[in-house]
């Protein structure tokens, strides 16, 4: 009989503050499952992980290897929990998709709800998801194929039809009843819409402001009529903003005649924060999509060509030291101090274009302040810049007794962090302006600038001044 | 008379999908305000803001300048809306604090919910925090110091005291009698806890479900008992990572005994979410805080320590090529070449470190699969390493027609890369080891390693197979 272990390796002890870390499969757990998986003893599996949280299972299967991926999909394919798929990563469910095949997958997108599986269905390839959806039953494929209609990232993909909403001249003994009686409502609820004849929303009342007050109340009197309207195309960066910002927990979705048609929570809001806060992250960092669990292969290849990109960059600044290999035959130190001023404003820059890039996605630089951002920036890298300077130039003298080598390595430090602090703010600028997301593509023009400016600035006033 | 204004650049037509662009004030809003700003017209200031919400008149001060910032708060001190302290951003709410002074400060934050409130004075500087909390009255001071002895980034910063609960042999009637006639109750609640007579938290139920169920029915048979209990001393990450991971909407906050004290809500986790995803982007750009509304000054302050820490990873990568200066004097592509290995190793290496470092921000690497991940991110360096080492190489052999040269510059980007990707996990790993965040310090770690293994690597093969 398999023995009952804990979840997490370090389970919450009952009620005591120590260290109470939740989260992650624990270790102890995952050995006993891979033991298992590997005995091929499918019944034992399928103890382990009874009463475990979906989500949680979705967790230990991001945690093994493609082999045993394989087998416990078998194992438990039969009593599959269709939320194992809303909480597996990005980077592991297309395999387990690929593992449960086309039926077990439609079979567990049916189950549902269709927010939960949109989130699921849309990362498909075109063909695949025609191929799932088309067995899926008609009444669960048709709320699919409407949200799917909508563009990626808009609001139409989050939202929940299952709304409740009552008539704006109706009083709270009134909604009361209606919310006894009615059948059709969703399982829990917090924001009721109030409509006008049209189905227009006009207010939103909480159900804890409706069971505090009077029945004799009209609903008018207890309602908000503060409401922050979305609309389905809206992007839904734009749609986390009203949500912060207002601090929303809920807010009514409407179409073109601005007829409620649904409605969308704060929960898929959180999806979305941290969505696009991994997605700002990753691009910054080269790199596409969170990879961790992707394997080897897979992960070489979709960083491959942000590298190559990377190269250009790269020969560009050897090409620009290759017009000086005069001067670097002369003054060998050249070939020596020349990285510190790239390096220098690579890093300027790229602090920069971090803050920019950031500040753009929170709507944080606009029309209003962007000249005083641009000029900011730039006096931000010649303050640093002269500081810097004057570092450099001073470790120079040390090294190389040479007050003007040393004044050169000063001044084109300088120069490298005003235009570090420039192109860190107006690259990021510019793309906006081309319709191309900042985060993905300004370290690299901005490495560019910095390394072309860096090397030629320093060689360039030393071939000037010395040679 | 004051026109009327719109709020927002692209305000939300009348229902209309046409682009509703929520978001950010209006340069229109924001130019007549600095206008009367400027012309000391106060009266006209507060027309223009009046029924404007606090969290956009926080973003109208972000945009001012230091100067329009003063005379804004002085125009609306008297009717200052306390919320706008909680909406600012954190490089802006010093200064208005300052401007606002200690009395009216502390006025404001009386008025706010005590959650709220901490989220502003727990940045303030011990002394300030002190002084200001000497001024506000005791009711309303005491669960701020409350709240204040719980460690930064707790959840016990996050706790709301005011919890709806009711005893578990209570039926669904006699819950909807208390929640009709008890006078002090939040304003909305979405969850009601359930306590035993020791008042632990034994079971939740959503208001919504009261409402739908029979007088009759107990209340332990309509509640779940799937509670994930949180504790005061739990750092706000994981907090946030249960939130996440259960779709939980609130959760009970119990004390060492197990007694309920407390709720934490949805509301309060999407700011710690954004909060910490924001963290991490700007300490892996090499900045401590967004700084994007701090004045000049402050910003190259804050940002300088940083650069030099990065100047004496370039000084070291220098003293290494001043150890080839031989090698490079007598074949001058070597100086050409050598930036091409260690700016690949530096992307690949960023690469890593990004994946690295978010994902032990969310759990995905832990006990179970750190060897595989170290084992992963070095293999996948060797692959990029080899191909990017054929193209580097081959580029090398049509500039260069030496093929020994390119064979030492192809090895050493292999070599480079293959180190990046050990590194970009292992460092990350290590700093978490010692206790130090990784996101603040992997970047520098990394570009040491890259730059060294880079240019010696490089160097080293040239003077060892050339020379």
């Amino acid at each position: 009989v398999p023995e009952a272990l804990p979840l997490h390796d370090n389970p919450p002890p009952p009620p005591s503050p120590e260290d109470p870390s939740y989260g992650a499969p624990s270790k102890a757990l995952t050995s006993s499952i891979v033991e298992a998986l590997e005995a091929s003893d499918d019944a034992k599996v399928r103890t382990l992980i009874s009463g475990i949280h979906a989500a949680d299972i979705s967790d230990l299967i991001d945690f093994l290897n493609h082999e045993n991926r394989k087998r416990f999909i078998t194992a438990i394919q039969d009593q599959f929990d269709p939320e194992i798929l809303i909480h597996l990563e990005d980077d592991v469910r297309p395999e387990i998709v690929q593992i449960l095949g086309h039926a077990h997958t439609a079979d567990a997108l049916a189950k549902l709800l269709p927010g939960d599986a949109i989130q699921v269905i849309e990362d498909f390839e075109e063909d695949e998801q025609q191929a799932i959806l088309s067995l899926i039953p008609e009444e669960q494929r048709q709320p699919l194929q409407e949200a799917l209609a909508h563009p990626e990232d808009s609001a139409g993909r989050l939202v929940t039809k299952n709304v409740v909403s009552v008539p704006e001249f109706w009083n709270v003994g009134q909604v009361i009843d209606f919310l006894r009686k009615e059948k059709d409502l969703p399982d829990d609820f917090f924001q009721i819409f109030v409509v006008d004849p049209k189905y227009r929303p006009v207010g939103a009342v909480s159900v804890s402001k409706i069971i505090r007050n009077q029945r004799a109340m009209p609903i008018q009197s207890v309602m908000t009529t503060d409401l922050k309207l979305i609309f389905p195309d809206m992007d839904q960066e734009d749609v986390a903003y009203i949500f912060r910002q207002y601090g929303l927990s809920s807010a009514p979705v409407v179409n073109a005649e601005g007829r409620l048609v649904g409605t969308i929570s704060m929960s898929d809001i959180v999806e979305v924060i941290t969505e696009e806060a991994e997605e700002d992250i990753m691009r910054l960092g080269g790199v596409s999509e969170a990879d961790v669990h992707a394997d080897m292969l897979q992960t070489a290849k979709h960083r491959f060509p942000w590298l190559v990109v990377n190269l250009l960059t790269a020969v560009l600044a050897s090409i620009v030291i290759a017009n000086f290999e005069g001067a670097i035959e002369k003054v060998v130190a050249l070939a020596v101090l020349m990285p510190i001023v790239a390096s220098m404003g690579g890093n300027a820059g790229t602090q920069t274009v971090t803050v920019a890039v950031r500040a753009l996605a929170m709507k944080e630089i606009t029309a209003v302040n962007v000249l005083r951002i641009i000029r900011k920036e730039t006096f931000v890298g010649a303050l640093n810049g002269l500081a810097l300077g004057i570092v450099t130039g001073t470790l120079c003298l040390l090294w190389y007794h040479d007050p003007v080598l040393s004044t050169v390595l000063a001044f084109a430090t300088f120069l490298t962090l005003v235009f570090a602090g420039f192109s860190g703010v107006g690259i990021p600028l510019l793309l906006v302006r081309l319709g191309v997301d900042p985060a993905i593509a300004s370290g690299v023009f901005l490495t560019t600038v910095t390394d072309v400016v860096g090397f030629a600035g320093f060689l360039g006033l030393a071939t000037w001044i010395l040679i």
